[in-house]
């Protein structure tokens, strides 16, 4: 009998580590795939698909080198201003080295690399972090600091 | 009975909800007490006592505008060249409009500004990300994204 409680005991235990890997590994999936659409939306130059991966809060903060742009729209106002206002281009985007690190069940972080390739031949590139929270409506991000140069 | 039953279910909810705040206060206070006492040990010149709230690992990533810089002794070694280098001065440290964010029970990411007063009458200043975790030894900083002007 005491063997029976040892046993179920153990397949408990498995059951409930396989659980928490699973939903470690599903959400790096799930936040990876947030990230490649982002990828996807911004090289077919639409900016609103784009910004689906950003939390639509009043509150999403994004740090521009030593600049802070507070909300959603302000992010967005931001991209159309610096990619798509007369004289600039979206380019090529390319997200590269993604570390995508869990910190809870609903949280992550993900450091990362941009590399922009430009039709004169430029190509802006740089380093993030972004904080992403799950949301009912899936992972969001809610805080991105982005440094190029 | 059943009343019985339902008075003590509410009593133990409310306690869990305590405790759950307490704990997100007392991590808050203890991130801000790490960020604190590293402003202080910086005006008085002790780097080494600085790095105290960063991750002591090779794992700790520390994001200077586009720059990365890999483990706890590269990212003192940028300190140690960028202000205690001849030609080169600490100045006076003050982190300002900290907002502490807890994304679990034992992680946390914090948004602020840092603003640096030299003797030329300099303030170099910008804004940083930093991701914290809890760890046996407390709370540590185990990324840092930090972009000046």
């Amino acid at each position: 009998m005491r063997n029976l409680f040892l046993l179920l005991g153990a397949v408990a235990m498995l059951a409930i580590f396989t659980l928490a890997q699973d939903t470690g590994e599903a959400s790096r999936a799930a936040i990876r795939t947030v990230i490649q659409d982002q990828q996807s939306a911004w090289n077919r130059h639409d900016l609103e698909a784009f910004m689906a991966g950003y939390w639509n809060s009043a509150d999403l903060t994004f740090f521009s080198a030593a600049h802070e742009f507070k909300g959603w729209q302000a992010a967005l106002d931001r991209y159309k201003n610096n990619y798509q206002s007369a004289g600039h281009e979206m380019g090529k985007l390319e997200f590269r080295n993604l570390q995508i690190e869990m910190l809870g069940r609903d949280s992550a972080f993900v450091r990362g690399e941009f590399h922009l390739t430009m039709s004169d031949g430029k190509t802006p590139h740089g380093l993030f972090t972004l904080v992403f929270r799950k949301f009912p409506e899936g992972w969001k991000i809610v805080h991105d600091h982005s440094a190029g140069e």
